[in-house]
Formats: C-alpha cells, structure tokens, sequence
C-alpha cells in the first residue's frame, strides 16, 4: 500500500500515544520528529510501511527506549491468556470450526486487551458483538482447499497471539507443516518471539521464526534473502492485520489469506471492502 | 493557547476532512501543504491559532475554493431552524432560563446539525443527553452579576448561532446592549454575517459586526483598532467554543465567559476540567 491522506495524522497520533506511554514531556519533541520525516518522506509513491517504520524508529531514538509497549503489551498478553477459556469454549461448541477460528483470530484483532478490555465481562460483550458481526468478506470455504502442506503464519499484535493459538491447532488439522512469523524487534504492539514464548504459542507450531528486522509488517526489501524463500515456498501464508496487509498488498506472495479488521478508511478502501468490518480475504 | 502535541494530527484531520468537502482528488496535496507549514510552524511558543488560520489558508488556496463548508453550513442552519421550535419549548418550561438558555447555547455548540443531526428523533436523543449532562464548572450564579451594560457575544459555529439566539434574547432581559460579533470571512464552520442575518440573530441583538478577517477565532494582532477597543470597552465578553478560547485565553480582556463543550484534550488541559464536559466559565 501507498501512503493515503488520512495516514499524516494518525501516524501523529500514534506518536503522541507512544510519547504518553513513556515521557509525555518529550511529546512535543516527538511529534516535530515526525513532521520533518513526513515532510520530507510523506508520498503516495512511496511503500507506506517504510514511512511509518521510519517515523517508529524516530520516536523511540527521541523517547530513548527500544520499546514504549513493553507494559502494555505484557498486560494485554496477561489479560488475553485470562480470557483464553471463553474463547475455546466458543470454539468447541463452534460446528464450523475453521469459521470460528477465524472469527476468534479476528478478535483478538479488534480487542484492545488492556486498553479497552479489563475484564471477563468487558470481554463477554465486545465479543459476542464481534461474533455476531461474522465476517463481511468470507473465503473460509476457498481457503479450506488451500490448507495443505506449508503454512507460515504472520502474527500481528500482542494479546491477539493467544487468540491466533485457537486458529492454529484448527489450521494444523489440514496441513503438514506451520511457521509462526513474528517480528525480530519490538514495534508498535507487535508480537516478538519473547511473547510468542510469553504466552506459548511456539509450542503449537513446528517453527518460530522472526523477521530479523525492525519494520511495520514484513518489509520484503529488508529481510533475509532465506526468509523470502521460505515466504516464496510456502503453500499458504495466513497474514494477520493491517501492518501485515500494508506491506504485502503489492507484493507477488501468493496464495495468501488476510484475516483481519478494516480498521482505517484505507486499509477498507485498498481492500475494496466498507471501514469496521471482519474480513477473511484470499488472494490466488 | 499554545499548539498541544495533539493538535498536529487533528488539524491534518480537519484538513483531509476539507479536502473531501470540495475534491478527494485534492487530499494528497492538501497534507502535504499542511505538513510543510506544520514543519516549518508549529511550536509550543506560537499561538495556536495563527498556526491554524495559515493552515487553513494554504487548504483553501490548494482547493480553490474561499469556503469549503459553504453547503454543510447552509445544511446546518436549516436543520437548527427546524429544532428551534423543539429549544424554544425547553426553555420556557424551565425555571432557571439563564441556565437553560446556557446548555441549550452549549448544545448547539456540541450537535454537528447535517452531520450527525438529520432528524428531530436524533436531535432529541442527543439533546437530552447533553441535558442530562449538565454543565460540569458552571459559574451561571457569578455571571448572573456581570450582565449589565454592554455586552459582545462572540459566536462560533453555523447551526449552533440558531441556539444562540434564546441565550441572547434571555441577557437582553439584564442588558442595554449587545454587539454580535462574527467571522469576517468565511472560516471553518463558523458562522459570518451572512448566517447571522441567514438565521435572523441580526434581529435579536442590537448591533451585528464582523472581525473583518480571515481567522481561527478572535486574532487581537489582526482586527482592526476600533474593534479592539469595542472588545476592551464592553462591560463582559461571551465566547462560545473552543476557537474563540484558544484564539483569547492569553489576552487580558475580561470579564470573559466561556460557553463551550471540552472537545478536545489539549482546551480541556489548558481549562483545567475533563474532554468531554459542558461549561460555563467566568474569567475575572
């Protein structure tokens, strides 16, 4: 994906967020750090994960840390494995396993664990109002003759990786293989290996890798020329969120599965599907 | 006021917001013009909205438009007009009218007639919601004594100047006089003098003047001289919204009353009450 208008402020926004999480004396500082990059970078020609990626990095060299999430994210794995019974009991009662499962991943896309999610109960609603939404874009049934052989996984955010464990023993009943991807350094509330490990989901795949790099989504310019290999070889590559769909969209990946929620007007827009609805999307 | 870090990414906001009002085609160029003043403007030693104003300028040049909002505006007025009934009715079935006619000059401040208010169902549900709020600081009882002589109310958005006109109609029952002071030159959803005589508060009010410039609020470096003293001469200022506070916060005019909703974090700070309240606040 490129660059859209609407992404100047709300890459702003995050940067106040991730200054309030840190040293919000520093968040004027923060926020001209990110003016003179997008000034200067801000492009509809150019891949958007680089800008953002660019701009991330500034933010932490201004906030001298490597991680503002670290506490966020530990509380939102925390909460999410709390929250993990209610989720499996929805699977297991769940006929369509696959669609539940799906449905499950997708919502720990949405909830904000930690943020907006506190509690059982707090749980139990936004939940249900997900399940009930169901999914916009549905390719379950395509995707099911897809399930074979090698599949890598891309995870997205903390706490959502405990939800992507339901997922990935349903997926493990197709095929031979899974590779969980995660990124190789902290960036936005994204999964590391330290919460794969965290919250135990490398003991459900047959391999944990990780991208090696600091980079929103997957910047195929940027990882190892054996990890693109490995992307390149597999079967089906199951691509969670909207980091993940930002930096892969224009890319030659295929056969590969978006399952997340367009929470952006240009995300929706690119992906020709309204804001604030579930998609499981294959492209072939 | 000063610009807050998070007054970067909402101005963008407003900007993109803009832009879809006269040509989407336009929205790359119109960020990237506000971000190259934004990079070049915004400090936390500027007034706000000298920034805002240039911001704003540079959008509607690049549109090629003197108002973008010129539809929505008319859009509101007419909607307020229809409500005015339904406010009327309010506020003469309460005892304390200078109260009521507040909340009801706030509430016009909060409702976003033609954009979230279409229907008087709407407008009753939200209206009693802001009702139900109350006012979170209000300093009605102490204003009460500052009505007398020569008042200038300084009003701020389209549809909400429909409101306005029972707040004004209830402080001539305590006044000799009161100077309606509107844009100049169409700015944002704020209302000029064509809307005032649109509306008919030119009728109400014993005098109608205009700041005779393009601003975000009240700019003391820009009007003219004798606008100036009118300002510092009148026996007590009434501003409605957060860009006449903003734009007079630092000035020394007084008395002054603020009547507006906290919209945002950064007027809600610099006030010292929460985002998200009603108030009516005196500066002595």
């Amino acid at each position: 994906m490129k660059p859209q208008p609407e992404c100047a402020a709300c890459v702003l926004r995050r940067a106040v967020f991730e200054a309030n999480l840190v040293d919000p004396s520093k968040a004027m500082e923060v926020v001209k750090g990110v003016l003179s990059i997008l000034c200067e970078k801000f492009d509809e020609n150019k891949p958007s994960i680089k800008v953002w990626t660019e701009v991330h990095k500034k933010v932490y060299e201004i906030l001298g840390t490597d991680d503002p999430y670290r506490e966020l994210k530990r509380r939102s794995n925390d909460i999410a494995l709390e929250m993990f019974p209610l989720a499996l009991e929805y699977y297991e009662k769940s006929e369509d396993k696959l669609r539940a499962a799906e449905l499950l991943a997708i919502a720990g896309n949405v909830l904000d664990f930690g943020v907006s999610i506190h509690s059982p109960e707090e749980f139990r609603v936004k939940f249900k109002k997900i399940l009930d939404e169901g999914l916009y874009h549905d390719d379950t049934d395509l995707l099911r003759k897809y399930l074979k052989g090698h599949v890598v996984y891309l995870t997205d955010n903390c706490g959502e990786i405990v939800f992507d464990k339901i997922l990935i023993r349903e997926i493990k009943k197709y095929v031979d293989k899974i590779t969980l991807l995660v990124r190789g350094k902290p960036i936005l509330s994204d999964a590391t290996r330290e919460d794969a490990v965290y919250v135990g989901i490398d003991k459900e795949v047959d391999e944990l890798r990780d991208t090696g790099i600091f980079a929103v989504g997957i910047d195929m310019d940027l990882i190892s020329q054996e990890l693109k290999e490995l992307l390149y070889s597999a079967d089906l590559i199951i691509a969670k969120g909207m980091g993940n769909y930002e930096s892969l969209s224009e890319t030659d990946l295929r056969p590969i599965a978006y399952l997340l929620r367009t929470k952006c007007e240009p995300v929706a827009r690119d992906i020709g599907v309204p804001k604030d609805v579930n998609i499981v999307k294959l492209y072939l």
